[in-house]
């Protein structure tokens, strides 16, 4: 279509993309995770069992399981919540989606609409902010600390709002894991959020998606099993993932919500169903792989996270600042007032090395600007060492940050 | 979440969804296929040596071909077109989509805003017209006959458009194997609409889907095939998929169009990659077994539509009218005046048969009121006789027609 044709699309869509080029040599982005943990022989296994019991179920739209998704993974997934979660969860409680990042497509698409107010992390997934934007969404930040979001802030917020009258739609947080802080919202936090809440009348849209890969610490219920039962619960509605843990090209997600808020999702997925092959395998590897998987994995990306924060100290000393991250995939990182992000990683993209600036990943671009967010998922500890070596080597050519790396003087 | 919340919902939703109650036992809707022509085995050595060979990509977002999906099937897939449909297309010019209902999805978000007027087949797919009436747009209907959509009619309303300073922002076929007709357009229709589309300067929409289950006539060149190449090329967006030929639960079709609409598409895709096990266990099943297989699917289907018409012709004599497709899964029967369909689509339901109302796939309700889909792809032969004979039963009894099946009067 020529470009004649340009005035026939909307006049509010997004900028044209660009042609994919490959991945970065030192790939800091995204995520990805680590190849080598990719479960293939078990994927095998349980592609060649599922099918051979139930291939010709394929020729049925939804499978036998109807909108909601192949019902024995929503039975997996029922029971890895009531496990790992505490939560009081049904098969029926359940919408598989295609990947969280669908999830988080039909809850907002449910609820907001452009002039609408949301609460979120000051940090955050940068996926939800450009969500938010797109739907023209107001969106206000709540700092996070060591125990999540700060909930005396956001008390603060809330009474400010309500003085003018004023009512946000939801309140978005990532409780376990925080993209990208790596912070996971203690139990206490929790309760206090829910009685805001409640206080208020406002929904919790949970999104856990990152949660099965925490490796440090116990992991607390989630905020939906912290709701008291009652006339009032069903308040939490609550997303999560395998992208993350089994793999992310595997497009599986979940939702859990009481069906007033499921039957409202479920018109707006207009998909006729999420991928079932993928649906049926993950359903097939089961409980018990998946729980050794996660163990193994997490160690692995432990041992990176680590790696990561030794070559942060080792090339730029006390000059950045982060906290290791309790799990995950990602570490946020504060440099000097001096580096702008967004600069330095238009620079260091050129040179190969690819990372999130913060003001992608942040309510407020004054907070954002001087952070980044480093992904060590899918890097191998070598492209690890050298990706931050590299990226020091950049940053101190633009902007004479770090003036020393290791203990020699730049 | 209790009643209390529902204000919280954007107002325009559409009605809640229903709980899934299972399969009728006489299921003539959805595009489901027979179970039996499910290529399992093929499959599952598909499955297994794709990922024994690639498994580890499953660690990236994408595998390693960007966002418009898996490098080996949109070869595959551009092969086949170049093949079946007489296209030009390379795999630069193919974007990947969960099911062609994803590929609707990103078309019309991408072209249309509340008022804008779309053309379209005076029949046509329920799900095309249900995403149109949620999107505020206004459609206009042009008749079918066993040549496609009257190109004579379309000339009229053009114009008749034209002296009120209207411009429609697309033109949405189902040229070959219409849905609901089962009718192919004539490839002299396709230049006229063609030549109608270049005159008014409008973008075609060619929906494809299932083209490849086409079983009487050659399958004409698609109507981007038959496009000038040139500086106004590009006019048509080409979608297809795999849900009709491999199986239905298998979500992945396929959009083909230039670059300057790609790159709108694609942000809009928020997916993060469709699923990435579907795309490649379909890519490693290959072209030759494709054509195999939907060589002996078509068969089947042919079968089953020919086992359907005698149905209805037994049990409804010339009561109902209808023409034998040329290919898919479906057929198009108009009843008599007396009979409302969607009172008449209810009252099957409860007795366990289950029939798309005209009114649902039709643009004027007048036209659709007494007309009814009728699908044939998942029953067995012993379900359709068996259920058609039902559906007489039931239209007696609330209408009085049939007055006679078979020889015998009622």
């Amino acid at each position: 279509m020529t470009s004649k044709f340009q005035p026939r699309f909307r006049s509010d869509l997004p900028a044209p993309a660009k042609r994919w080029n490959g991945f970065p040599r030192y790939n800091f982005v995204g995520g990805h995770n680590d190849a080598s943990e990719v479960p293939v022989d078990e994927l095998i296994a349980a592609a060649g069992s599922v099918l051979a019991r139930e291939g010709r179920t394929l020729a049925y739209y939804g499978l036998e399981s109807g909108a909601q998704g192949y019902l024995p993974l929503r039975r997996l997934v029922s029971a890895q919540l009531i496990e790992r979660a505490k939560m009081r969860v049904g098969e029926d409680d359940i919408l598989l989606t295609s990947g969280s990042l669908q999830a988080l497509d039909l809850v907002f698409e449910a609820f907001l609409e452009p002039g609408d107010t949301v609460i979120i992390e000051e940090a955050c997934y940068g996926g939800t902010i450009s969500r938010l934007q797109r739907l023209g969404v107001t969106y206000i930040g709540i700092e996070v600390d060591q125990d999540g979001m700060k909930t005396g802030q956001l008390a603060e917020v809330l009474g400010e709002l309500a003085a003018k009258g004023q009512t946000p739609k939801l309140i978005y947080t990532i409780p376990t894991v925080q993209n990208p802080t790596g912070t996971v919202m203690s139990e206490a936090r929790r309760i206090e959020l829910l009685a805001l809440a409640e206080n208020y009348d406002l929904p919790i849209f949970e999104d856990d998606c990152y949660a099965d890969l925490l490796w440090e610490g116990e992991r607390p219920p989630s905020i939906r099993a912290l709701e008291q039962q009652g006339a009032d619960s069903g308040r939490v509605i609550y997303c999560g993932s395998f992208s993350k843990t089994v793999a992310p090209a595997l497009r599986v997600g979940y939702l859990v919500a009481d069906w007033p808020v499921l039957s409202r999702l479920l018109p707006l997925k207009t998909d006729a169903g999420s991928g079932a092959l993928e649906q049926m395998v993950l359903a097939e590897y089961g409980a018990e792989r998946f729980d050794g998987h996660v163990a193994d994995l997490s160690a692995v990306l432990k041992e990176k996270a680590e790696l990561m924060a030794a070559s942060l100290a080792e090339q730029f000393g006390t000059q950045v600042e982060f906290t290791a991250p309790k799990g995950g995939i990602f570490m946020w990182v504060t440099f000097p007032e001096e580096v702008d992000t967004t600069s330095l990683a238009a620079a260091a993209l050129e040179e190969g090395v690819e990372i999130n600036p913060g003001v992608e990943w942040s309510v407020d671009p004054g907070y954002g600007r001087r952070r980044v967010r480093l992904c060590f998922g899918s890097a191998t500890k070598q492209e690890i060492s050298e990706g931050i070596a590299r990226l020091a080597d950049i940053c101190h050519k633009h902007t004479g940050i770090p003036t020393r790396s290791g203990n020699v003087e730049r």
